[in-house]
């Protein structure tokens, strides 16, 4: 069994730490404010976003930061993507040589480009950075939902040992070494997901969204393995397996703020109504750098990108979507 | 303009229809019962399955299968997949050389393990035979909902050519040279969509569903590709596009007849509750078929063949999935 230390006492990073404790691990849950701490101390519950699942007694719950690095074999960083950067300038001067850190926060820094590993990486040059992801709404692995996930990363023996620490019967995790796929598809999915819950804001069916699902992580794996990733990766649970969950959510701001703008909202008052960072909006801006970059057609991440930026009416992207010139699906076949 | 004869008058032949004549095509419709052709000129409405589209009146109704077949440019084969083969036995006098059939049955024979146009190939050898497939519910077609689909067959021109007659400003249709990836994941993916029923029916939430559809797909990928098919097909609207419509529609009767077995019920006593037929219990049989005949480890077919027709309680199956041996997610990638 491992000392685990949980950086981030968000919904996600409180699913897992109740997954590692459950599998036997000694669980440290870390929360920069100290105030909320001690609320979760009193309270054994995040009564906002995880209702119902108890916080066991035996997770040690700290804002030492410092203790934290220095008692983990392997740390969990789950703060949301804005937070990485400072949050690993904050335990660099702790971590010792090839420690594991595991990320499991989704995007892509919107000026540099990087993906969530390569910035923990940049800050921590000596950690072994480790990224876990996949179709995982946090309540649903709260309440031992049957999950599945994949863990990558530099070396294959710390991977499968990662994957023994997180495996559980409700929890089933995958090895692959492909990190850079696993992270643009986490950070990506969210631009789709905007699109096809714009799409159910317009009033269309299961046919349209299904269609923008496809297609949508089509044009993101054409990005995604020009950049060197790989196509396999970007249709898995990583990938399409993540999108399909936050597409069918009723809870996904992503979803939701399209959803709002295919009724007619702008961007900025969709922002105002979920009152919540709403991912896909920066990712969107990435994407599109991303797609000027490296040379690469996205019509839907082009269209997406209009409809936040440019106020073009949602029905019209769509229809500009359907009317484009007639194409082969998949052009690498010989016929 | 095209001469277009549609045989079957179910709601996917009738929706097409419609279609089909609203791009200017001039349009026939047959079934094999001269009363339902009688009922269908009074009403104009196929008020079972399609209520609400209106078939336009230039769209001519009728049993006369000779003169459908003779008069046609283009044939579109829309029967249900087990009557496909006795519909092309009917037709079969009446084809001409290199006349163009459009299959858009999906299925695959348990006897023979043959795809539609197979059988079709079989039966008029001298025909050129199309495959239409996608996530297209037949109601939202009809209701001009935005909607993509794929379109296959020998020839790149025949394919572009139909392409053509298809596509419209709410019906994007792609080419593709894979016809058997395009009718393997068409007909299989029913299986999976029985699985995700159960998973619904067991209480599970969107991580366990989207879990079986993400690994379903990867599965039948496996098996498709050692078959000859490509594996872009699998994850494109004829694969991955259309089980994700399948898994989220409330009307599937594979997802429902699914539902049923993970409340307790016997797949018998699900198949009385559904009370029509449920394509994925056959298709189940016939995947496990392959995949022992080309020796693809396929963990999700085997457990919905195991529940279907081995009473395994589903949880049960679940679970014995959840905790297999640990696995890389794609082994063909190297560390």
């Amino acid at each position: 069994m491992a000392k685990i230390s949980v950086l981030g006492a968000g919904s996600w990073g409180t699913a897992l730490s109740v997954l590692l404790n459950n599998n036997g691990h000694e669980v440290r849950l870390w929360s920069r404010f100290q105030e909320e701490v001690d609320t979760l101390k009193q309270t054994r519950e995040l009564t906002s976003k995880l209702p119902g699942v108890h916080i066991p007694e035996n997770i040690d719950l700290t804002a030492d930061v410092k203790n934290c690095v220095e008692t983990a074999e392997v740390i969990v960083l789950a703060v949301p993507s804005p937070y990485v950067r400072g949050t690993a300038e904050l335990m660099a001067p702790y971590v010792k040589d090839e420690q594991i850190i595991v990320n499991v926060a989704k995007g892509i820094e919107e000026k540099t480009l990087m993906t969530m590993t390569d910035i923990i990486s940049e800050e921590i040059p000596a950690a072994g950075v480790y990224v876990l992801s996949g179709p995982s709404h946090a309540e649903e692995v709260g309440r031992g939902i049957p999950t599945t996930c994949v863990i990558s990363g530099p070396k294959r023996e710390t991977a499968e040992y990662l994957q023994g620490i997180f495996m559980s019967p409700v929890f089933r995790v995958y090895t692959t070494p492909d990190t850079l796929g696993v992270e643009l598809g986490g950070s990506l999915k969210n631009v789709i997901a905007l699109a096809a819950g714009t799409a159910d804001g317009l009033g269309y069916g299961d046919n349209t969204k299904a269609a923008l699902i496809t297609r949508g992580i089509a044009e993101i794996a054409r990005l995604g393995t020009k950049m060197g990733a790989h196509m396999e990766t970007f249709y898995g649970l990583s990938g399409m397996g993540d999108l399909i969950v936050t597409c069918a959510s009723v809870h996904s701001r992503n979803r939701k703020a399209g959803y709002l703008m295919g009724k007619g909202y702008t961007m900025q008052q969709a922002m105002n109504e979920v009152k919540m960072v709403v991912e896909g909006v920066y990712s969107a801006k990435a994407a599109k750098s991303l797609a000027e970059k490296y040379d690469v057609e996205m019509p839907i991440i082009m269209e997406v990108n209009k409809v936040l930026f440019e106020d073009k009416p949602a029905a019209d992207a769509v229809r500009d979507l359907m009317i484009r010139d007639k194409k082969v699906e998949t052009p690498v076949l010989p016929w």
